[in-house]
């Protein structure tokens, strides 16, 4: 299945992607998206007998709210090789912010205090269950479903001091979509193509089949540690072709288009707008 | 205002402490806590007439799950010292996990995957408003109120790539509170003491004055990157005498009690038990 999450006359619904149809189902909104989904839906849909076209309708993050985003660093050995650092014996985990979330098409902030503005085209895992020490083999039953993400990054934030939290956490940085798809409909996950597009020209282009951490694995590692949780989404990690590392380097801004597709999952494409630097307090 | 969120009788309560009594209050539960709180209580609250002993009823974290929990690494010089790395120009931030929340005197879990499991004394900010670009001199009105906290923190897997995030994110390992207190009732943060004590020895023993980058300077530097949300918690950083940097070094093991004490704000208390395995997926 493919399912959208997406706002139609200012109602956020829940649907099940046929096409270029959505078929709109009932969604608990208190559960903000995929605790629904969880909670039943995918063995027993209850339609609400609309329809619509995609083109008609706004399609949001496939996880509204997640409880946390975690990213994965240097988990292509191209990428890796192209950051200057040797192939890792180990993940390195780090977070995105839930804060960071964005429609799978919504504008990307290029933050007023950075010029380093970079994408990583990247497979995103949505965890379905709530879990702790999964083992590698088990792991395929607490995922949910893949999407597109693009974890954008800001260079001189991420390097200021040991810890990338900053400058992977703007607001706007994590849109991922455009919908949740379930791990039936993919012939073979190594094997789909991802790739990532700078106003049309070509930047990243690897297949999933060359991460280092495969997806059971990184399950695994993460449940030694803590408990998962239904709408937990990972970041995967980006293959090579960053514009940090790209000779002169690429900088995101304003005007640009991003666009990350991953076969037989999707494309979500983003357009770079300079930050409005407003205080706010709430 | 010091106020407990607790439970009594299978119900989770939210109550104002006035010496050993707690005057219990309406708490929305779907707002989980600290949403309600700001939601007007502090202006207004509505006391439900019951009052109880602290001493009979059970106190939960009093923020029972942050939208996120920041920690500040190397934020005491002295601390910057004993890890053997210069004073930092800039705030190293990392996420610990809302998984990891604990009950102020909650069981700590000691992993089955390391032996190097470490206490961290730390002062905890939670934050009341939605909040972004807010500068140093107007960081006062988006505190909601301080706690008392322990970083606990698995040395081995902290250290295992360049990030924290495994290290900082076991289960049990982020215990704050006791209550909640309100900036009106300290006198001077800079003045007050903390200490942490293992077995009855003192280990840590520094002032809140002590800290590099104080608590405006981290809000305003935070939201510049990203938006802060009411009931997100930040670690401020640990002073000096963790058991890392001990001769010789002192892990933490099953049977060990932790104490945490900062002056006007309160003691939290965790004994120590092996985490014990198991498999959950549901």
């Amino acid at each position: 299945m493919r399912i959208a999450i997406f706002e139609e006359s200012d109602n956020i619904r829940g649907g099940l992607v046929e096409g270029d149809k959505i078929r709109a189902f009932d969604l608990e909104i208190g559960a903000l998206g995929v605790a629904s989904i969880d909670d039943g839906f995918l063995e027993n849909p209850v339609f609400t007998g609309e329809e619509f076209d995609i083109e008609d309708v706004e399609i949001l993050s496939p996880v509204l709210v997640p409880p946390r985003i975690f990213g994965i660093g240097l988990n292509y050995a191209d990428h890796a090789k192209e950051t200057g650092r040797p192939i890792p014996t180990d993940a390195t985990w780090f977070m995105k912010q839930t804060t960071s979330v964005n429609e799978p098409n919504g504008f990307v902030e290029k933050p007023n205090v950075s010029d380093q503005l970079d994408f990583e085209v990247e497979l995103v895992v949505i965890i379905g269950k709530t879990c702790r020490h999964v083992p590698a083999s088990r792991a395929n039953e607490v995922i949910l479903g893949y999407s597109v993400g693009c974890d954008y990054s800001v260079r001189d934030w991420q390097r200021k001091t040991t810890q990338f939290t900053l400058g992977k956490g703007f607001d706007s940085h994590a849109p991922f979509g455009p919908f949740l798809v379930t791990p039936d409909e993919i012939t073979n996950l190594d094997d789909l193509g991802l790739r990532c597009f700078v106003n049309g020209q070509k930047m990243q282009d690897s297949k999933i089949g060359d991460m280092i951490f495969k997806i059971p694995q990184l399950i695994e590692e993460a449940t030694k540690i803590m408990t998962l949780l239904p709408g937990d989404v990972i970041f995967t990690g980006t293959p090579a072709g960053v514009g940090m590392a790209r000779n002169p380097q690429l900088w995101l801004k304003a005007g640009d288009i991003v666009r990350c597709e991953i076969d037989e999952i999707g494309v979500i494409e983003n357009k770079i707008i300079d930050e409005e630097v407003e205080t706010i307090i709430e």
